[in-house]
This record gives structure tokens, C-alpha cells and sequence, in this order.
């Protein structure tokens, strides 16, 4: 191959969404079933029911950037690469680590054939499991100090309250991380009213779902763990009461905030 | 009916994504199958393929309440009711409206079979086409000030500039609406570097998809209209160039500020 030469194979980095098979796409799908070769965390590898023909290559959840380099040089050996993530690979997931690896990576891999494919992202399953916390500006942000300082997560969290922002938290804690979740919620509840709407959303659209609508005041971080996602409201989300059931819960779009 | 008793109908929030029938979920498509009343914003209802017994009720892309409220009142009377957004129904789209009509309205309305199903929405399939920027913390805004006060949205740029997030934009203008996204880069022009990474990503998935990939010093905001969606860079924000086609833009994992 000369340098100039596009390299044969391809990799597409894909999701299998937060956990219901029917949240997969159809393009989703549609790699999954012509992919020479599968990697990823091997919880999600699980969830792709693979041919004869098609190689595993599953790892663990850690060093995301060494399994998107061997990703990489799979695709430059002219492999049709399937890189799984959870969720939306775009959203604290792969396509990042993909994408740092090609950067730091060797000149021709800029040249393979390179494509991600949206998905659903745990935030947004979550929402639809009690109404509609994301239904006007919120952020997203993950509560993991592995690759950055805790510093910025507070400034972030800071400001997310400042601007009155709904929040995602994803990654509140995992079984040796636990202080993180507490220090959020102690920063939120300096900042905004008790009875700001919280949601716990264990494992949605998995058989082991646990949803937990409950407010600043009242939450108990240690709820949270690894398969957790934290919606925390703006000072407009409503929390509606029903006779039976988890609460709805919504940010309606117009903005008028509520006195808590 | 008595007033405990639980309407027969249902409604089902669903959205078809930002363009591509291949990012509708199975879980959508089997709702638009089986719904007896298909309610929504025309064009959307256009993407469904209705059967002869199907009834279809479009309506314009104004007064979202409306719309809710002649849903909710469809599934009252024991119609299986499909609300039909774009992208996402949860994000920046009809689920709130819905929610805020149930809030407001009828006590029976909170005993009627209602669920939300997760999609695509513009800023994930918008990420997917450069690469990764979304990968990392960040936020999404509407600039749309028809319902909120345009001092809400200008306190949310300033919060989203001083947490360092990236902002996906959503509604940036419309035929009348241009003054918003002037405004909007010009506040963020005072707090980024010039190099900030820039995209405008107009119908994605549609066959007159356009992409560009710009900075923040060299962007021209009249760029964007109805269908387009901005992403604006963090501090950490790469672009990677390549010899043809449209640069990777990424946000890694972790969270080294660039200088610029």
C-alpha cells in the first residue's frame, strides 16, 4: 500500500443503546450484521448475536484508547470493524477514543474509512421512562475523575447550576468510586432549591430497571452506581403526582421558574 | 367512565429522528404501525407510512399545546395515539408539550396509558457526521426565545462558556428569527478563543444534508436557518485535518485545554 492509498477495510463505531434491544437502530443493526469483526466491553459484545463467521474481540471496560487502536489497525488489515459501545457511541462513550487515537495515531489511519452511527444515549431513555426532564436546555456531564481533575467537574457543575441547566450526571459512581456522587450533591444543594426534581435511573429498558423520582433535599447519592443515570431538574421542571405509578416528570419549554 | 377508571386508549410520544429512516427505532416503528391516530407537525407525519386505516391528523409546526391537548383527548376517547415529533420527542420537542398539558389539565388525563420512546435527536446524528464532539460534557440550548426571555438564554451562553462545555444549538433561527444567533456568537466570541472548532450541520440524514466545519473567528452565523444545528467547541475540542473530505472534530475523554 503506498501512502497515498485508502486503506480497504472500515470501522464504524456503534451503540447498543441503554439497554432494549428495540432502541437499536436499523443502521445500527444494519453494521452489526456485515462487520468481519466485533470489539468492545464484553457486556456489549454480549448483546450482538454473532455469525460463525464473525470474529469476537471482546475486553474489558478499561484503556478505551488501546482497544480503539487495535480497532484501527483491524480496519488498515482491510477487516470491516464494529466497534460497540453502550448508549450513543458519541456520548461518553468510544467515538471519542476512536477519534483521540486517530489523532495521535499513524498518517494513513486518517485515511480509513471511518464512520460513527448514532444511537440512544442513557440520558435520553431515562427521561422517556418518566416524562420529559430534557425537554428544554440541560447538559450533560460525567462525575468520572479517571481522566480529568475533579477541579473542572466542579467548575462545570458550578456553572450547569448558574445557568439554571438541567443536568445528566452520568457515571455518579462505581464500586471503589463513591465520594463523587456525595461532593455533586453537595455543591447542588448550596445552589439550588430542595425540592428541585431528582431522578435515579437504574438500568433502564433492562430486566433489573429501577426508577427513583424523589428532590434535592431527599436523595440519597448513594442510590447511584455504576449503571446508574442522574437527572437532576432546572428550577422549572414539574414533577406531576399520580394516583398510581413513578411521578411524571417534565421541563416545559417555555421557562417560567417555579419558587421551591 | 368513572372518575378512577383508567381511559382505554393510549399515547405514545415517538420521534423520527433528524432525517435518516434508518435511525427510526424498531420501538417507533412498531407504534406507527399499530396506532389508530397519527398526530403531529405535517412533514414528520409524511416520513410515516400510513395505512388506509390509520387516521392522520397534521397540523402546523406552531401552538405544540394544541396539539397535545387534541391527543390527549383522541386517547380519552380510546384511540391508540401516536404524537409524532422529530428527532428526539424528549429533547427540545413534543413529550414536554405533552407533559405540560396533562399538568394543566383534566385529572383523568394522569390515568391514561402514556409513555415516551427515545430517539435520535439532531445533535447526535449532527456529532456522528464529524466524528466525536459531543463526546464529552456538554450542553444543549435552544436559542428559539418564543417561549423563554432572551436574558434566560444570554445567562445560559455565559454558564456554558464559564463551565467550558460544549453547546449544541438548537432552533438557531428561522426566516424571521436571525438576530439570535448573531447575538449568540457574539457573546461567545467575548469568552472562547478564536480557534473554538464550529460546526453547522444542516439536514443531516436528508439528501441536502451540508456539513461545514469552521472556528468561532471565521464563522458566519447566517450560515444557520431552521434546519440547521450548531455545535460549538470546549477548550479541549481538536479538529483533525485530512487531505479530502470534511475534517474529524472530537472532544476526548479526557480534559487538557488547548491553548488557542
Amino acid at each position: 500500500m503506498t501512502n497515498l492509498e485508502r486503506p480497504a477495510g472500515s470501522l464504524r463505531v456503534v451503540g447498543v443503546g441503554p439497554g432494549l434491544d428495540a432502541w437499536i437502530t436499523p443502521e445500527t443493526s444494519a453494521i452489526l450484521a456485515e462487520a468481519s469483526d466485533l470489539v468492545g466491553y464484553g457486556p456489549y459484545l454480549d448483546r450482538c448475536s454473532l455469525r460463525l463467521d464473525q470474529e469476537r474481540h471482546a475486553s474489558d471496560n478499561k484503556v478505551e484508547i488501546d482497544r480503539a487502536r487495535f480497532a484501527l489497525r483491524l480496519a488498515e488489515d482491510g477487516k470491516h470493524v464494529a466497534v460497540v459501545s453502550g448508549g450513543d457511541p458519541g456520548v461518553f462513550a468510544m467515538a471519542a477514543a476512536v477519534f483521540e487515537a486517530i489523532d495521535a495515531g499513524e498518517p494513513a489511519w486518517r485515511r480509513i474509512d471511518v464512520a460513527v452511527c448514532p444511537g440512544v444515549s442513557a440520558m435520553q431513555a431515562a427521561a422517556a421512562r418518566v416524562g420529559a426532564p430534557l425537554g428544554h436546555d440541560f447538559c450533560a456531564i460525567s462525575l468520572s475523575d479517571n481522566l480529568k481533575p475533579w477541579a473542572l467537574i466542579e467548575k462545570r457543575l458550578r456553572a450547569a447550576a448558574e445557568g439554571d441547566f438541567v443536568m445528566a450526571l452520568y457515571n455518579p459512581a462505581s464500586r471503589t468510586r463513591r465520594e463523587q456522587i456525595h461532593a455533586a450533591f453537595d455543591l447542588l444543594r448550596r445552589r439550588k432549591g430542595p425540592m428541585t426534581p431528582v431522578i435515579f435511573a437504574r438500568a433502564v429498558g433492562r430486566s433489573d430497571e429501577r426508577i427513583l423520582v424523589t428532590n434535592l433535599a431527599e436523595a440519597d447519592p448513594d442510590v447511584a452506581d455504576m449503571a446508574t443515570l442522574v437527572i437532576v431538574g432546572s428550577s422549572a421542571t414539574n414533577v406531576i403526582p399520580r394516583d398510581s405509578g413513578t411521578p411524571y416528570v417534565y421541563t416545559p419549554r417555555g421557562a417560567g421558574a417555579r419558587k421551591r
